[in-house]
């Protein structure tokens, strides 16, 4: 794995679902595949998909194609997902507690902590065994337990706010859900999941679609 | 609004993030805005975002800037949302509930009308008013509602079942939840909410900024 290589986010953003499809392949007990025969699969064309691996040194074999396990692992790999991650949420509403529950995460190695809210209501609440805790304690919380991922599910209003207490108490990256962009230090890293950007963006592809069919 | 300008799809995955800050300016009570000040807060260039407007005929005038008013309606109406949707979730588990839950898009012209699961313990449950309906109904109550918008919250392996009746019944846009990629008819629009891929995406970045700190 050569760590010291620039590779844009555009590529970075490909490799989850490169995983995702050579997991599946695993489960067919698919050993190995050409890029052409993946190219058919995922979507993207042969020479994308040869020059994205490239990226990593090319763990493809001239006539051979992919060792389906072997590259599974290195994207594995190369996305840190051979790791551990401990992680909390922030704010314990409904996007929160689904995101608690959403067990998947357990399995690939990113455990949730526990939730805080200021909520005196819901202080206290176990949310698929997971405590709700008092706001008020997350920065002695963080540092005590390591965590590493911070996930903001607060309104807009507080999101900021919530993030730097977070970037203060130590966490080096955070997932957030509230529907605004935060400012965070650069050692930080942060992923934004938008709900309303997307919904939005999918209302332009309807209407243009009704737009060409008429 | 030119309706036959092609526009490419990373200009229309901006535009939802432009209208949000439109709005935030908006609430402060500013008219007005030029490219540069629009640039300083939203994190685009300036000339990215002449470009990126010029697209829709350009809503800027020279040495007075944008309307704020002016082009936060334009954009809304580029992306279709002076209209109402009406949705239905598949799928009650618990991110299906927190979307049911998520109001926001109630007030923005996304109207949740009914949920869908195949488990009978959940069938006949409310959940925010919006009633838990058996999934062997849903081409009907797709048919004689003119549900718009299906949302897939279900599992990986029901998802493209799911997705092909509710594209029989008659919906216009698939807004994927489920952690698969799924085939659709061309006259249907369909955006995916990958949220393992956002979260790999995260821990990405958070290795790759320990490596450079090393």
């Amino acid at each position: 794995m050569k760590k010291d290589t620039k590779i844009s986010n555009a590529v970075i953003k490909r490799l989850p679902r490169y995983r995702r499809y050579l997991k599946e392949l695993q489960k067919k007990g698919v050993d190995k595949i050409s890029s052409n025969e993946f190219s058919s699969l995922i979507g993207y064309t042969a020479s994308q998909i040869r020059q994205d691996l490239n990226n990593f040194g090319g763990f493809g074999q001239q006539g051979y194609g992919y060792n389906v396990e072997g590259l599974y692992n290195e994207i594995s790999a190369i996305l840190g997902l051979d790791k551990e991650y401990k992680m909390i949420i922030v704010g314990a509403g409904n996007l929160g507690q689904a995101i608690a529950n959403y067990t998947y995460y357990y399995k690939a190695g990113f455990v949730v902590c526990g939730i805080f809210d200021i909520n005196p209501r819901l202080i206290g609440l176990k949310i698929n065994d997971i405590e709700v805790m008092d706001y008020e304690n997350i920065v002695e919380y963080v540092e005590e337990n390591q965590i590493n991922i911070g996930i903001i599910c607060t309104t807009k209003d507080s999101a900021q706010e919530v993030a730097d207490k977070l970037c203060f108490a130590g966490v080096s990256g955070l997932w957030n859900f509230a529907p605004v962009d935060l400012e965070v230090p650069d050692h930080v890293a942060i992923e934004n999941v938008h709900l309303s950007d997307s919904l939005h963006s999918l209302a332009y592809h309807m209407n243009r679609n009704a737009t060409e069919n008429e």
